[in-house]
């Protein structure tokens, strides 16, 4: 596999990017547009939260029809709890891109984040559309990853060359930071492959690998209404329809878990108000769920997340999250370290050097590896410090 | 009934209190002691955290033989992931407290707070029970409350009289601050009444009024490992037994109700770093269980609670907690409203007034109420805004 970040990322062959300023934010590009030059097999995986934006709802609508040409993505706007307006608006936002790349509708996937409950201004999503798709050029992949962004400070972008000498390609782009508990967070990502691989195991892939990646990271807890993964595969390296179970199958599989994994921590990473990155790895668990369960409230807590911004060692945090994740524990089994130094094993405290502890949680990246002793599966979840940033930004994003 | 609280509230007849300094904390109270002259009635609700302190343990066993003499709390150690000598340390402080009174071990409740896998200092607990002995004396209720606390600004007292010409009193003495989130927060409460009940019947009442009141608040998320409700009822004031379904029981229970109420809506107001009061009434709900999940799902989104911090009427951010909550939501039944402003309904946003949402917002309590539009059941739960000052707090809260 061949990787390439931020910069220096290419798009996959077919496909041609743009990202412009229609004017939903005050100064900054607001609308991206995805067109995959012949039709693309489609996957999709969405958010769980019952209630869902207008443009999830247009999106798993049209991934029933299984080929897409287009995604087009507002930010600044969630179009959502907007009522039969905003489900209007999200298939007029379709149709408008439909129209000028010459399309069927139902390939194009609307996609919207942002704030709740304002009506998406179609004025300006309109004259956005007409200016994108005048922009489109191959390659203009720091515009789109830009436009896309809500909160975050970074771009988010990845590149993985693979297959046979390498032919085939994926490119990944996504945007985080705030609402981020992902349940299938506004997380919104896009995958890219001009791969050849039918829509039904595009989607199981997809799904198995959102699952590890994506449903793994948490910024704050909340699942926000308007999570979406998308990925193409419109088959213009050429080649064989990549058949499950293949060498080459195999080969996409970890593309896609190479680029997503990336795509998830970069998310974590650039949290909202985030300083450090924290890995949480959990082994030794009866099973894949109470390893997740397990991972998963340590990254939710509050606690831990403090505790790690002020580089305190404070591992009773650890065992209180996992205390009250859900799972059958035996305490006097569970061995833990926090940046690699332990701190409890045998149901008792064990004694550390705290000047190395205070050291070691003042690095930008803390990973806590929690041993659960009952078994062999284990998990691994990726979340970030709790500033008081992320207070600052969230106590003023609507006004 | 009479309601008392803070520097009002009275000691219910037959007990004694006191708070004393032991060294655990730097120059602060931190030892605490309710002695029931006669034998009480008792019952207790612990954490369902399954990382429970070593004093949780002990409470657990000591229950199960129906009657106590007296509490005795330490703050600022929390007696958990201590191992088996936390747990012969928590039976050693129960020992230490039943010979200075002069009772049976099983009578004594050993309950401890504070932070996690540090073994407990005896040599101070011993000295600060000694000394708690000699200074217990009816009424010194100002110093037991002040001695429990950890971060929490404020002490939580109430006393109740009710029942016939008010002869009998409940008082309520609770703690919170962090690591809030009930299920069974480390919440403290101890409820001592002079009233006569058996134990079977006081456990089935205090189980009820805590799943309608402590285990409705919230401040961050993070259910700890040492939630410990426990109740004595000494028979001090006379009268007969009071029987289940009678008159005097629904007085009791009234008494219980206000007390818990009281207090946990006191503990979510002083939560860590806290500005407001936040009471969230969910409505029309089809049962109580769905209601709950969504009042708490709400107490518990770090986005809700630093919308309100910032006087920000973002209504998105509470559906959007609704949504994840797990109920089976039907959007366009939905009503809600902010601090009395109706903000939602009918599947759309409705106009309200900026200016008017940003005073009612900018009061010390706020109001959101959701009616679900699907039944007649109801929850309240309580939290508090989340502020700058909670992340400072915890990210030096252990060194």
């Amino acid at each position: 596999m061949e990787i390439l970040t931020e910069n220096q990322a290419i798009l996959a062959k077919g496909y041609q990017s743009t990202g412009v300023w229609c004017g939903i934010k005050r100064a900054k590009k607001d609308l991206a547009l995805f067109f995959s030059e012949q039709s693309a097999s489609v996957a999709g995986v969405f958010t769980t939260n019952a209630v869902k934006g207008a443009p999830v709802l247009v999106c798993q609508e049209h991934l029933a029809y299984g080929c897409g040409r287009a995604i087009v993505i507002n930010s600044g706007n969630a179009n959502t709890c907007t009522g039969p307006q905003g489900l209007a608006d999200s298939r007029r936002m379709a149709q408008l891109a439909a129209e000028a790349l010459g399309v069927c509708t139902q390939e194009i996937f609307p996609v919207s984040t942002g704030v709740i409950g304002v009506p998406l201004p179609m004025d300006k999503i309109a004259r956005g559309i007409s200016a994108a798709v005048d922009s489109l050029a191959a390659g203009q992949l720091g515009d789109a990853a830009e436009a896309i962004l809500t909160t975050d400070l970074r771009p988010k972008v990845i590149s993985v060359g693979f297959g046979p000498d390498k032919r085939y390609t994926l490119t990944g782009i996504a945007k985080g930071s705030g609402m981020i508990h992902p349940n299938m967070a506004t997380m919104l990502a896009f995958l890219l492959t001009d791969a050849p691989i039918g829509s039904a195991p595009l989607q199981s892939l997809l799904k198995e690998v959102t699952d590890e990646t994506f449903n793994m990271i948490s910024v704050d807890g909340d699942t926000s209404t308007n999570d979406t993964v998308l990925a193409f595969a419109n088959g213009a390296a050429g080649g064989e329809p990549i058949l499950l179970d293949s060498e080459v199958y195999a080969q996409l599989r970890a593309a896609f878990l190479a680029a997503c994994t990336y795509l998830a921590k970069e998310i974590a990473r650039d949290g909202e108000g985030a300083s450090k990155l924290i890995t949480i790895e959990v082994r030794g668990a009866r099973n894949r769920q109470e390893a997740r369960l397990a991972a998963r409230s340590i990254s939710r807590s509050n606690l831990v997340k403090t505790a790690i911004y002020g580089a305190d060692a404070n591992w009773g945090r650890v065992l209180c999250a996992v205390g009250y994740s859900g799972i059958d524990l035996e305490l006097e089994k569970v061995k833990m370290s926090i940046g690699g130094l332990e701190v409890f094993a045998g149901g008792v405290p064990l004694p550390f050097d705290e000047t190395c502890a205070r050291e070691v949680l003042s690095q930008a990246e803390v990973t806590i590896t929690v041993d659960l002793g009952v078994g062999s599966a284990g998990a691994t979840a990726y979340t970030c410090d709790f500033t008081e940033d992320y207070v600052k930004i969230n106590a003023s994003y609507r006004s």
